[in-house]
């Protein structure tokens, strides 16, 4: 499916709000639904609702709208998500520590199977019950586990060793959360999470508002 | 400027992506800059750079280019981070600790300049030299700080709680790392921080790789 068009990242960063909202009305017993109301619900134009999944085909009866479960799987598939995700992590100290506890991920089916760390003081610790290695047996815990995803939660200096690491080891993602443009081969998934972005954008929205009103 | 424009949030993402470019040019005493460079630099069109500049005025000059120290300033303007701005933390547990010691954060002018935590037994400590305070005292440090920016980095469960001191101790905008849906005031900007988003699109784009290939 979807062989040649490009879809647009903010698509896909819809459909994951689109499914998480899909999810909460699963649970209210919901078992239909319009473009309307996922809008509304989540705070786009139905407009932009019916493009978003018009990149993946027809899903609804027009005047019925969508099945709510047929709708999630369906988007969930598309995500990627209708399999759960082994995932290794790089990097023990807080950030680490702080995304291994996180929710979040274990909501969405991605699964923290093993921890690395240079500091030999932690290793053969548990994380959150996830045993933390030397990132010398990377490899064997890539062959072992099947994760074809690593998240870097080292310091800037250490990142593109460890981007190197999890390249050979085998993944097929990189989540980066250091502040260090990486450089993979081109067959590796690669995504830099800046963090502060996320506070220029509130800036932005502040001096925004402050010239409009 | 830009008053009735409604700006994308892509064209920010990017905005705070060229700067951080020009920054780079700037410190190897590049002095001028085409579009198309831009692009290069940073993996996006020609066009979209162009695209994205010109929501805010003209700035280049036409065979020439951009001067990269003025169009470095001007964008940081844009953006709102021609000053530092002060910002406050709850949650002093891993992810607040990790967020206070983010490199990225202090290199685009924001600054934590005060912890909230309910756990007694943290109040009074340091956390990379800033003062972790009790929650009571919100009101009182933002008044004293000036602190516009509050983050949440607290559990779900205590995040609306959370949300409600930080309007009412004056905070103009929210960062919520959180993941739970909060409801603030229609004045007060919000943004929500979902980390497992970022893994989605990973995932959306090893499947799109894999039905391409």
């Amino acid at each position: 499916m979807f062989k040649t068009l490009k879809i647009p990242e903010a698509t896909i960063i819809r459909l994951s709000v689109y499914s998480r909202f899909l999810t909460q009305v699963d649970r209210r017993g919901v078992v239909t639904i319009s473009s309307g109301e996922i809008a509304e619900g989540v705070g786009v134009s139905p407009a932009q609702v019916r493009k978003d999944l018009a990149y993946f085909g027809e899903f609804g009866t027009r005047g019925v709208g969508y099945n709510v479960k047929d709708l999630h799987r369906h988007i969930m598939k598309i995500l990627g998500l209708n399999n759960s995700w082994p995932v290794i992590m790089v990097g023990a100290g807080n950030l680490g520590t702080a995304l291994c506890m996180y929710g979040g991920f274990r909501e969405r089916g991605f699964r923290v199977v093993g921890i690395f760390d240079s500091d030999p003081h932690k290793i053969g610790y548990k994380l959150n019950g996830i045993e933390i290695y030397p990132l010398n047996e990377m490899v064997e815990v890539v062959n072992q586990t099947g994760a074809a995803i690593g998240i870097i939660a080292v310091p800037a200096d250490g990142a593109q060793e460890v981007a190197n690491l999890l390249v050979e080891a085998g993944v097929k993602a990189i989540l980066n959360f250091a502040p260090r443009v990486l450089s993979v081969p081109e067959e590796i998934e690669l995504r830099n999470v800046d963090l502060s972005v996320n506070l220029e954008i509130l800036t932005f929205n502040l001096g925004f508002r402050r010239s409009r009103d």
